[in-house]
């Protein structure tokens, strides 16, 4: 599987130097020929924006949503960098616009890494010529590209699905600063369905809901969160419910191989939100409840302690009728009407022990839902981030 | 210091057998003569609110903030505890309220510990007369109350202030579920200044906002929090100014001791704010900071690093202008103008390793201020809440 498995794209990586260590740093991903194709993006809802984020929505805007390619640097986020660093993120675009022969505005640029330090341009402009030239279809190109945007994962992130009709194609960085207000972390996904920049957006936002935005690490959002989705069109049209299935299912493994990858997790788990007043209380109240720090602590203890679950949903923010709540671990109901409910504590642990801790809270309102996925904190967090050194 | 220094008070505690270790579990505070006085009360926003919360509000409200005391249960939160939490509840201020020869709506109700568990009555019924005999004024007395509230406390947390014209003394617990939207924890005050229920509500709204609403040790607001201050009069007529400054005080001190012996906690932060849209903003956007788990973990690990604090104020949801943001570390500028700002790290370092780390952050907006208490993320959270067994 690789980003350019759908027709009509190519990519490459390079060890630059931003990274002292001289592993990858570098990656591109733009169409086979150097066209602009529409493309869809969102960004984080973080007010201290970084530099590309601030450039790639103008240049977006700017084009109407199409662009050729995007270019991304990882080890230093150019977050909190000003005026210096937007002119940093906008000379990215213009060397890889240059090497493609097309406008700037075509050219989309992310960063991720440590925030408030200047990009280091010598090695970046040196080798954005070496990475437009690399460009290729193989399969080694597009692993340099999935591992080129790589921070402090552990390994690349990719998927593919195959459509009878079409393909789409993603890779993704992300295991920390991970609770998206959009995606918190870097997506890039590929189709050769041919969809036109509007539908396409919508596409998007509904698979970015239903994932990005439905997990949590560790309740931080990030600076540079941004999702891409290019579309070649060379597969020929395609209808945009099926091509919402597919990216949307897509966006979901991503998530799935970023959580599996979370800083220092050993567990991840769910929260299902069922009965509340709307589906945005749901998801509020399951976002409450994923981000506690004494329930990711139960979590990896296995401890199955629901009056922690009661707790924060009652300071949730949300609709909520004590009297009628229940609270399930897996299968087992161990809350009934607000009140402890006869279980068998056996199933109970070795629910807690399986491979996903599912939790579903009944709120007793309406019919609002939402899952939010969360993991759990562990000593390997805290080893992660102490220092950042 | 003792809880009875204020004219006018007396307490006790006793072991009832709650807590299967055979420690103090119950304590009582009432006036001397048994009398209703004035009395103030604030407790939890959770919508999960404990049973004791909810009777505690109801005699309040028909007594017309009058009240002769209040008993404490440790141990067990009677929260989650339905229909049958409440009777509960009730019962232990009947109790009480028989052997005071009071009015059932004259006395409060405070519980603490695991929450969905029923309260073991039996023990508890047998436990309150002796509790009611046991009342005196003496030291022995008070202290044995303010060692009966706690849970997973390392000691005691009392304090005194003593004004020209009145005493103001307090006692609380605290250590966990740390994260007020109001208290988080038990606190009982008294005085005896002579103060009508309006103006006590008065003060110990404008106390608690400045003290326990202004800390954070997890984010987790509890069932249980409420905070009691009750108005003896043996000391005549204050002016209420002078008396908020005093039980302003006590609230600080008490805030101070539970942040010191915060569950797992090596290190107390301050984030102030300044320079935001207003006040509540500013407190809003201090939060968001102080329960940052990416900013608590470097606290833990002595690391300046600005860029998530910077991240967590674009993601407070508050007003911000990034271009006029201002981080500093103690007396050390890190963050100008929203970029890095040369600086000596030696002198950050030297801050970051003393005793109170102090994060000041500059909106650039407007005059809205506000700081909130934190404290770092180890293992020893981890360790004292992976499991409640």
């Amino acid at each position: 599987m690789s980003i350019t498995t759908p027709k009509g794209f190519v990519a490459s990586g390079l060890a630059s130097g931003i990274k002292a260590t001289g592993v990858l740093d570098l990656a591109l991903l733009t169409t086979d020929d150097g066209k602009d194709v529409p493309t869809a993006a969102t960004f984080t809802s973080n007010l201290a924006a970084a530099a590309p984020v601030q450039v790639s929505r103008d240049h977006l805007a700017t084009s109407g949503g199409r662009a050729a390619g995007v270019v991304v640097s990882s080890g230093n986020a150019n977050a909190a960098t000003g005026a210096r660093g937007r002119a940093d993120a906008e000379r990215m675009c213009a060397l890889v616009a240059s090497g493609l022969g097309v406008a700037t505005e075509h050219v989309l640029v992310c960063s991720t890494g440590l925030i408030g330090i200047p990009l280091p341009m010598a090695p970046i402009e040196a080798g954005l010529p070496q990475l437009v030239a690399a460009r290729s279809g193989s399969g080694e190109a597009a692993a340099d590209a999935a591992q080129g945007i790589l921070t402090t994962d552990s390994g690349r992130k990719e998927v593919l699905i195959e459509h009878p009709s079409f393909t789409v194609a993603g890779m993704a960085k992300g295991a920390g600063m991970l609770a998206p207000d959009m995606a918190t972390m870097l997506a890039f996904l590929t189709t050769d369905a041919a969809i036109e920049p509007g539908p396409l957006g919508d596409v998007l936002r509904i698979a970015v809901r239903d994932s990005f935005n439905s997990m949590s690490v560790d309740g931080c959002t990030s600076t540079n969160d941004t999702v891409v989705l290019m579309a070649s069109g060379r597969a020929g049209t395609a209808d945009p419910n099926v091509v919402v299935d597919a990216v949307s299912e897509a966006c979901a493994e991503l998530c799935r191989q970023m959580m599996a990858d979370a800083e220092g997790a050993s567990r991840i788990f769910q929260v299902r939100v069922t009965g509340a007043a709307s589906d945005g209380e749901a998801h509020q109240a399951a976002r409450k409840v994923a981000d506690s720090l004494l329930v990711k602590c139960s979590i990896n203890g296995e401890d199955a302690y629901w009056g922690r679950v009661a707790s924060d949903l009652g300071s949730a923010g949300v609709g909520f009728d004590m009297d009628r709540l229940a609270i399930a671990y897996g299968d087992v109901t161990v809350c009934r009407d607000g009140v402890a409910a006869r279980h068998d504590p056996e199933a109970v642990a070795r629910h807690m022990g399986g491979p996903l801790v599912d939790i579903h809270c009944h709120l007793g309102l309406a019919d609002g839902n939402g899952v939010v996925l969360g993991v759990d904190l562990g000593y390997g967090y805290i080893d992660e981030n102490r220092t950042t050194s």
